[in-house]
C-alpha cells in the first residue's frame, strides 16, 4: 500500500476499533507467576511518578511549556523558519532539562506555501467563502479561476457526471462526515478525481462534524498521471449552501485565487532527546512521540504539540525523579507528519538495518491531549498480555483498548510490521472540530490533563523500560517499497 | 440617550432580567372577571391555531420558505443589491400569501462596502489572523498598514498608555466575554478610544463566548470629533495569543489590509404585509416584526431571517386559516438595523404623528429562533397583567418574563417609551456562538422550532388583535433626539 492509502486504513480501522473495543481481559492470558509478580512490584514507583507529575513539583509544568512553545513559534508549516526556529529552540530545552543524547537527525522534506488566497461565490449572489487551500495544491494564475460550479455529494454522484459536463468547471465535493477515515479520501483524491474529468478547481467540504464556519485543510494527493488543478476546503455550511443551489438548478459561478507554491524539498530535522538506560542505551529503545510540524493556521497546540511535549517532558521528569530504567526511553519529535509522514519515513529508512535490535516499543500522541482515560495498544498475544498487565497498575487510568496493529500515525509503519505500539486514550470526541484550523490552539489544553497524560506516558514507558524483558514482537522485514 | 447606548442599555437590561426573571405571578393583577373570561374563550382558537402550525399542513413551512429565502439570496447586507432582491422577493411572495396592503415604505440607510482585506502577524512570526472589517470601518491604503502593535484587556488597561506609546500603533482590544451588552461596547467605541492617542488601526476581539477561529463583526461608531481608523474584529483565539505575547513583551508587527468604503446613503425599504383588521385597519396595530438585513457573512438565518419568517407567516397562516381579528395584524420586515436600527428610525419618524392611535404593541424576533421556551413581555402594570393572562393559553409555552422596558433591539424605542413590546424567549444560549458570523446559516434553524414559533407568535398576536380592548400603554412622546 502506498503511504496514504496506509494511513487511510491505518485511521478506519483505528475508528472501526473504537466503536468495538476488545480488552486484554476478553482472551486468556499466561503470564508466568514471576513476571506478574515483578510487574506488581512497580506499583510504588507508579504511583510516585504520578503523585509529583500530577500534584507534585511537576504540576503544571507540561502545559506552561507547551504554552511558551506555541506562543513563542506560532503555526510550524513543514519548510518554514518557524518550524526549525521551533525545532532548534526545542535542543536547547531538551538539553536544559537534562535529556541526554540530544540531537537532530535530517529528513528531506516538502516545501509548500500557501500565499494569499481566497473564494468568492459571484453568481447568483456574492458570498465570500472562508477557505484554506490543501496542502501541496497548486496556486491558480495571479488572476485566479472563475467558472461554473458543479456540486456533489459524492464521488458516485460524480460518476454521473460527463467529462463534457465537467470540463473547464469547478467542482464543489460536500460529502457527508461519517469519519476522518472514509470522509477523508474526499480531501486526499478530489483534485485528480475531477481533473480526470476536465475540471480546473475543487472544493472540498471541510473534514469535520461541527462548524461555525471555519475552513479546515489538511494535505492532498495528486494523482502523477493527472493534470494537477488548485483544491481547497471550504467550510462544511457553504459546501452544503452550494450542494443544494446545484440541485435545485441554480447557475453558479465561483471566483478562486490561490497563490500557493510547491518548492524545492529542504531539510528539516527529527528532534531526539534520551534517558539513557542502564543496561542498554541503543538497543530496546522505547520511543515516545509526537510530531513538531503542524499546519499553518492555529498554532498547533493539539496537533501536535501535545503530543510532542508529553512525550519530551515524561522523559524530563523521570530524569529530574531519577528513576532511570534499563533501558533507554527516546523521545522523538518527528518532522513533516502533515505532508505525508516525511520525516518518519527518513529516520525509519536510516535506523532500517538495526531495527529489530534497536526498537522495543513505540508510543506516539497524535489524537489530542485532552482528559486521559488510558491507553491504547497494538502487539501481539504476548505482548497484550504484558501490557494488560502494565496498565493495570495505572490506577484510574486503566482503560486500555488492544487495536490490532494500529496505533497513531507516524509509527504506523512499524505497528504494522509486528512492533509494539501505543497511543493515547483521551476524551478527543470534539478533536476534529478544531483539527487543521485556524480554532487549533492553547485553548484546547487543560494543565491538569496534560499532567495526567504525562504521567500516563512516564509511568507506562518507564515500566516497559525497566522490565526483565523486552516485550515481545514479529517485525516484519522493512521494506521501503511499504512506504 | 444615544441610539446606541440606548440599544446597548436595552440589552444590558435584557441581561439582567435573564439572570433574575421576575414574573407576573409575583404581583397582584386585578383583571375583572370578564375581561379573565374573554380571555380564556381563545382557548379552542388558540389550541387550534398551534395544531394546525405545529402538526397541520403549515407544519415545516416556515422553515421551508427560510431555507428558500436564505439559499436564494445569501447573505443581506445593507446597500446591496442582495438585500433589495430579497424585499423584492418578499414583496412578491407576501402577496402570494394573501396578505393585504403588500407594500414597502422606503429609509435612506447607510452604504458600506467590506471589499477585500486580510491581517497577518508578520513578527516575531508569521501568523494569519482570520480577521472581518467592522461595519462603517474606514478602509486602509491599497497596501495596507503594517505596524507595531500593543494589546490591552480593556479600556482602564489602555489608560494606562500614553499618547506617545499609542502613537503609530495597531491597538489590539481582548476584553474576557462577559456578554453583548458589557462586551459590545468594545467593538463600537475601541476605534475612537485608540485613534484619540494616535492609533492608526484597531483589532477587537469577536463578540462571542465560544470560538473555532471564527471572525464576528457588527458594527462601530465613530466617535465625530476623533479620526477614524481601520477597525476589524479578530478571533477570540488570536486576540488571546497577542495579548499573552504583548505582556511577555514580544515586539509584535501587524500587516492590516482593508479596502472597505463608505459610500453614499442609499434608499432600501421597510417591508410590510398585513391581516387587515375587521374593526380596526389602521389604529391599534399589532406589530410582529424581524429585520430583512444581515451582516455580509453567513446568510444571516438566524439575524434575522428567523425573526421575519416567523412574523410574516404568523400572518400568512392566521389569514389562511380564516381568522381575521377585530384589529390588524401587521408583519414587518425591517431593513438596516445592523448598522444602527435605520430601518426602523425612518419608520417611527414617518409614523409619529399618530402612533398614539396607530400601534396597539409591537413584537420582534432578533434573539434566535431556536426552541421557543415562552415570550418576554414589556409593558404597564395593567397590560403585564392582561398579557399574564393570555400567556397561559399557550399550553407548553407559558414561560414568560417581564423585562421592565427592554424587548428586541428595532422596537426598542417604542417600548422604552411605554408601548408594549413582545419578543421570543427561546433555548439561544449559544446564540452568540454564530452571531455576525460565516457559522449564521440555515444549520442553525430547525422547522419543528420554528412552527413552534410560528404559532406561538401567531396565537398570541391574534387574541391580543382581537380583544375587546387594547393593551393598556403610557406613550412617551415621540421625540426625534431621543434616537
Amino acid at each position: 500500500m502506498g503511504r496514504v492509502q496506509a494511513f487511510l486504513f491505518v485511521v478506519s480501522v483505528a475508528i472501526a476499533v473504537l466503536l468495538s473495543p476488545v480488552t486484554a481481559d476478553d482472551e486468556r492470558c499466561d503470564l508466568s507467576r514471576s513476571l506478574r509478580r515483578e510487574i506488581q512490584q512497580y506499583q510504588p514507583v507508579v504511583d510516585q511518578i504520578f503523585e509529583r507529575i500530577v500534584s507534585g513539583e511537576f504540576a503544571g509544568k507540561t502545559w506552561e511549556s507547551l504554552l511558551d512553545f506555541t506562543d513563542s513559534f506560532g503555526p510550524r508549516l513543514t519548510g518554514s523558519k518557524q518550524l526549525e526556529d521551533a525545532i532548534d529552540f526545542a535542543v536547547k530545552e531538551m538539553i536544559n532539562d537534562g535529556l541526554e543524547n540530544v540531537h537532530t537527525e535530517d529528513a528531506l522534506v516538502p516545501h509548500w506555501e500557501r500565499g494569499r488566497e481566497w473564494a468568492q461565490l459571484v453568481e447568483p449572489f456574492r458570498k465570500n467563502l472562508p477557505m484554506l487551500g490543501l496542502g501541496r495544491a497548486v496556486g491558480t494564475p495571479p488572476e485566479g479561476i472563475m467558472a461554473e460550479v458543479i456540486a456533489v455529494e459524492s464521488f458516485e454522484e460524480f460518476e454521473s457526471f460527463s467529462a463534457e459536463q465537467v470540463q473547464g468547471k469547478i467542482v464543489v465535493f460536500a460529502p457527508a462526515w461519517v469519519g476522518y477515515g472514509p470522509t477523508g479520501r474526499y480531501r486526499y483524491e478530489s483534485a485528480s478525481v475531477a481533473a480526470k474529468k476536465g475540471a480546473i478547481g475543487v472544493l472540498v467540504r471541510s473534514m469535520t462534524p461541527f462548524s461555525i464556519g471555519t475552513p479546515h485543510t489538511g494535505t492532498l494527493r495528486y494523482d502523477p498521471n493527472v493534470r494537477r488543478i488548485p483544491a481547497a476546503a471550504i467550510t462544511v455550511e457553504d459546501a452544503m449552501l452550494l450542494l443544494r443551489k446545484f440541485r435545485r438548478g441554480d447557475r453558479m459561478v465561483v471566483h478562486l485565487k490561490m497563490d500557493a507554491v510547491n518548492l524545492e524539498p529542504t531539510i528539516s530535522r527529527n528532534t531526539i532527546g534520551e534517558l539513557q538506560g542502564t543496561a542498554f542505551q541503543n538497543t530496546s529503545v522505547v520511543v515516545l512521540s509526537g510530531h513538531m510540524d503542524s499546519w499553518d493556521v492555529g498554532t498547533g497546540a493539539s496537533d501536535d504539540a501535545g503530543g510532542v511535549f508529553v512525550s519530551w517532558k515524561a522523559v524530563t521528569f523521570l530524569k529530574a525523579m531519577g528513576l532511570r530504567p534499563k533501558r533507554t526511553i527516546r523521545a522523538i519529535g518527528w518532522t513533516a507528519e502533515e505532508q505525508g509522514l516525511e520525516g518518519v519515513s527518513v529516520y525509519e529508512r536510516q535506523h532500517a538495518a538495526d531495527e529489530k535490535e534497536e526498537f522495543n516499543v513505540f508510543f506516539e500522541s497524535d489524537s489530542g491531549t485532552f482528559e486521559p482515560t488510558g491507553l491504547d495498544f497494538s502487539g501481539n498475544h504476548e505482548a497484550r498480555c504484558i501490557f494488560a498487565e502494565i496498565a493495570k497498575l495505572m490506577r484510574g487510568f486503566t482503560e486500555f483498548t488492544y487495536t490490532n496493529g494500529t496505533v497513531g500515525s507516524d509509527i504506523g509503519n512499524w505497528v504494522s510490521r509486528g512492533f509494539p505500539g501505543v497511543s493515547l486514550r483521551n476524551q478527543n470526541e470534539n478533536y476534529f472540530w478544531y483539527h487543521h484550523s485556524e480554532g487549533d490552539t492553547i485553548e484546547l489544553e487543560d494543565p491538569k490533563a496534560l499532567d495526567k497524560s504525562t504521567a500516563l506516558w512516564a509511568a507506562t514507558a518507564y515500566v516497559i523500560a525497566d522490565l526483565s524483558i523486552d516485550l515481545p514482537k514479529d517485525p516484519a522485514p522493512y521494506s521501503p517499497s511499504a512506504l
